[in-house]
C-alpha cells in the first residue's frame, strides 16, 4: 500500500443496457471518452452503476471489462459491498482478480436495526481481512437509511486495508469530523458534487461523483483551482453546477444521469427496470438545465 | 384463483444454518413442529428468512424444501422481491415451479427517490403478469425507508393475479383505509404481532408473524378469539404477548427470533453475518421475557 | 379522584375567531350544539384549538367560558402544555380556577435532543404535584417530533395526579402496550379516529378526536357499539368515517376542520395566520368527502 | 439599508437565570466580556437564548438591556418568532423600540403539514411588512422539523426587508445552493460552528455560532483566516473546534453551553425547566473537550 495513490476526482460510471443486457460496446465509447479527461479514475458497480439491479457474473465481467478499457494510469474502484459478508468477500475477491484497484463496500442495511456500529465494525474488518486489495467505506444514507458515523470511520481507518470513505450523507460537519480523526492518509472523498468545495475545503481529497460522468473537466476544474488557490473561481464553479448535479442525483437520480449522458455524447440508454426513464417534460428541463451549466 | 384460500397465522420461518450453509436437517425438525400447529401456512424466505443473505440457488432450494416438508394443507408462501424487475420474475417463477401456493413481493427500494407510485404500479404489474402464482404485496417500511400506500394497494389489488397485502408498518389507520378501498376477497394480513388485533378489528383476515414461529398457538389462539366474538379473552392474549413480539422484532430481530426458537425447542442456531448472535445479558433478558410470556 | 370519571369520546374544539380576536358568541353557538350529543366532554386548548397561536389571556378566558357554556355533565379539559414548566404550571393553575376538570398536557419539544426521558419524568411530574386538577399526558408526535414512550407512560401512571393519555401518533402496538403496563384505571385515549376502533380493541376507554366536532354521533356509534359487542357494525362506521377524518387531521389540519364545521352547519371561520384557510378546490373536495361519509 | 452592514461572527447568547427570574446584572458581566472581542454583534432571544422559555415581558426586557450593554459597533439582532403571525409581528415592533438593529425570524412549526411553501412566503411577507427593522430568515430543523427551502428563500430575497438568512440545518448543498440563487447582498449566516469553514467556502458572509459564546476569539480566526487566504489555517482551527462546537449544539445543548460558559469565566448557570443542567460525568467530559480545543 505504501504505493497506493488515490485521490481526486473519480467517476461512479453507469451501466448502460441495450435490451435486457449490458452493452459493453456502449461501455469501451464511453470509456473512452473517460481516458481522455483529467478523471483519477472510475468506479464501477457504484450507486450509478445501478449495482443492486445486476447479476452477480455481470459484476464481474463488468469490472473486468472496465479494468480493460480504462487507461493504466485511471484507477479502477469496484463497488462490491452486498447484504451478506460472504457475498461482499466473495465479490470483492472475484474484483480483485479481474483487476480492481480498490473496493467501494457500502454498508450492509436491510436489516437496520441489527446494524449497530459492533455488527458493521465486524463486518468491515472481515471484509478488510480477506480483500486482496484495500477497501474504501462508502456512507449512503439516502439509500440505505444507516449513517455511517465519524466515531466508526475513525475506529476502521486504524486497520491497514481500509484506507478511505465516500461519503454521500452531505453532512459536511460529519465529513470535517472523519478528516479529524482518521490517520494521515486516510483518504476521504465527496460523494457528491453538491459538496465538493465544501468537503475539499475541510480537507478531502477528491470526490467520487455522479456529476463527474457528464462534467469531468469541470469537477476536476473545481479540485484543480482549489489546490491551487483559486478559491474564488473555484467558488463560482461550485456554484454553477449546483443544478445539473441536483438533476442527475437527488432529483432524477440514475434516469436521469443516462438521459444527460444521451445529450452530452455518451450512450446513456435505459435504465433497468424497475427504473423508469425521464419523462419527455423532464427531459426537457434537464436539457434546460444542462444549457444553463454550460454542459450543453 | 376461485378456489384459493388464504386467511389466518402464517409463520415466516427463519433459515437454519450449521456452518455457512443451509441445514436442511434443522429446517425438517422445525417444519415437523409446525406442521403439528394451526398454523395456516409457513412464509420461507422472508424478513426473518434472511432472504437478502441468501444466494440465488439457496433460495430456490429452500422453497422446493419447505413444500415438500410442510403437509400439504399447509399453504407455503415464498418471499421473491428482489431489487430489480427481472430477478424478482426469474425467482418467482423459480419458486412457482418448487410449489409455492403464493409470492410475496416486498418493494424494491434501494432507488428510494425513484420508487415513485407510478414506478412500483409497473413494477408490481410487471411481476403479476408473468407470475404463476398469486401476488400478494410487502410493505416492510423499517427495512425498506419506503411506505405502499393505500392509494397504490387499492389500484393494485385491480389486477387478478395480485391478491392481497402484508402490512408491517404498523400504521393501523393506514390498514384500515386498505381495507376499506380494495376488492371484497383482497386479503390483508398484519405484518406483526403487536399488532395483530387491532388489525383483525379493522378487516384483516390474519397475520404472518414473526411471533408464530415460536408461538403459534397463541397466535391462533388470537385469531380464534377474535372470530368467534371472544374480544376480551383476544384482548387479555394480544395485550401478554407483547414484550415476546417486540423482543423478536424491533428490540432484536432476526438473532432474537433464532435465540428464542433455540430456548422453546426448535433449531435457532446463529444468522448469518453481518447479523450477529445475542449476547448473554441479552439472552438471559429474552428467558425471562418468554417466561411472562408463558412461552418458556 | 375516586369519583372522577373519564372516558367516551371527547372532541378538541377549535377556536372561533372573528377578524383577529376570539368569537365568545360563535362559541357558543357551537358548544349548545355539542351539549345536544352524547359526547363525554369537551377538550378546550388543543392542538386543534390553534392553542400555540393564542395569548395567554385568551387562553384563559377561553377556559372559563367553556366551562360556563358546557352543560354540567360535560367534562371540561384544558390543555395547558407551554415550553417551560413555568409556563405550564401557571396555565395550569389558571385553568383549575376558571373550572377545568382536567387539564392535557402536551411534551414540550422545541428542545428535542434535551428531551430525554428523565427531563420529560421530572416535567410531568413537578407539573402534576402543583396541579389542583388531574392531568392526562398528551403523546403528538406529528407536531412535536418526539414520542412519549410506553416506559415513561408507565413511570408517570404511578403518580397519583397523572390520570390518563391521549396518543395521537398512532402506533398501535404502543397504545396496547401502554394499556398493558400501566394501572388499572389508568385512562389511555385514542388521539384520532382513524384508530379509534383498533384503540379500543387493545383497552383504550375513549377517544379524543378531531372528528368527533363534526361526527359527535358516528365517533360515539364506534365507542357505543364496540361497548355492545358489536364489532362488525364498529368496524363498518369505523372504515367509513376514515376519510374524513384524515380530511380534518393528517390532510387539512384545523384549515379543513374549519371548512369542514362551516359546512355542516357549527360556526368554523378562518383559522388564525399563519395558518391559511382552504382554497375552493380543496373546499370542493372536502364536500365531497363529507357527503360520501354521510355527514352533509 | 443602504448603509446597514452585517457579517461576521455572531454570539446568540444565553439568557443568565439566578432563580426563576433573568438575571441582568449576570447578563452585563457577560456582555463586558463580548464587547472586548471581535464578535460583530450578539444574538438575543435565540435558540440559545431559550426564547421559547420567556415570558413576552422576559423578552422585550431582554432586548433592551442587551442594546444598552451590547458596545455601540456590535450589532444586536433579536430572534422575536412566535407561532402565530401576530405574536411575531407584536414582539418584532418591541424589539425594533427597543433597539434591536434587525431580527432573526424562524419558521412557525408546530402545524407542520400546514407550513407549506405558500404559507411561510405570506407569514414571512406579513412579518417584514410590518417590521421597523430588517428581518432576517432563520431555518432550524432539528428543532423545527421543517426545512426552509432555497427557492423559498431565494422568492423572500426578492423581498426589500428581508436581507439575509442563519441556515443551522446544515446541508452544505442548500447553502451553497441558497447562495447561487438570492440577489448579491443578502447575507446568509452558517447556524453552527460545525461547519462555519464550509459556509465562507461556498459565500456565506458570517456565522451566528454557539461556540462563538465561549470561543469568540477562534471564531473569528476562522472567519479572518478565509477571508485572508490562510486556508489551511483556517482548516486546522475548524477541525480543532469540532468537538468543543457539537458538546455546545447537538450533544448537550443550552446545558452544554452554560456549563462551558461557567467553566470559561463566563456566568453561565442553570438553564430553565424543563431543561435540566448536565451531571457531574458530563461536566468532567466537557471540561476535557474543552482543554483539548485549547479554550480552557
Amino acid at each position: 500500500m505504501g504505493s497506493f495513490d488515490l485521490e481526486g476526482i473519480f467517476a461512479p460510471i453507469p451501466t448502460p443496457f441495450e435490451g435486457d443486457a449490458i452493452s459493453f460496446t456502449r461501455l469501451a465509447e464511453n470509456v473512452t471518452r473517460w481516458n481522455a479527461t483529467r478523471l483519477a479514475g472510475l468506479v464501477v458497480l457504484g450507486s450509478n452503476g445501478e449495482f443492486v439491479l445486476l447479476d452477480e457474473g455481470e459484476k464481474e465481467a463488468l469490472v473486468a471489462r472496465v479494468r480493460e478499457l480504462a487507461e493504466p494510469a485511471k484507477k479502477v474502484v469496484a463497488g462490491t459491498g452486498c447484504e451478506s459478508t460472504r457475498a461482499t468477500v466473495r465479490l470483492t475477491k472475484a474484483a480483485a482478480g479481474a483487476g480492481a484497484d480498490a473496493v467501494l463496500v457500502i454498508t450492509p442495511h436491510y436489516y437496520k436495526g441489527a446494524m449497530t456500529e459492533a455488527a458493521l465494525e465486524r463486518y468491515y474488518k472481515d471484509v478488510a481481512e480477506q480483500s486482496p486489495v484495500p477497501v474504501l467505506l462508502y456512507n449512503m444514507p439516502r439509500s440505505t437509511g444507516l449513517n455511517l458515523t465519524p466515531g466508526l470511520a475513525a475506529r476502521l481507518a486504524a486497520h491497514p486495508n481500509i484506507v478511505g470513505i465516500k461519503d454521500s450523507g452531505g453532512d459536511i460537519a460529519q465529513i470535517a469530523e472523519i478528516v479529524r480523526t482518521v490517520p494521515d492518509g486516510f483518504r476521504v472523498f465527496a460523494g457528491s458534487a453538491g459538496f465538493l468545495l465544501a468537503a475539499l475545503a475541510v480537507g478531502a481529497v477528491g470526490g467520487t461523483l455522479a456529476l463527474a460522468n457528464i462534467a469531468p473537466d469541470q469537477c476536476c476544474d473545481v479540485f484543480d483551482h482549489w489546490r491551487a488557490g483559486r478559491t474564488e473561481e473555484a467558488r463560482r464553479l461550485q456554484l454553477r453546477l449546483l443544478p445539473a448535479n441536483r438533476a442527475v442525483t437527488a432529483r432524477w437520480g440514475v434516469a436521469g444521469l443516462k438521459a444527460a449522458m444521451d445529450m452530452l455524447g455518451y450512450f446513456g440508454g435505459l435504465p433497468r427496470a424497475p427504473l423508469q426513464p425521464l419523462e419527455e417534460p423532464e427531459r426537457l428541463e434537464l436539457r434546460r438545465i444542462l444549457a444553463e451549466a454550460r454542459l450543453l
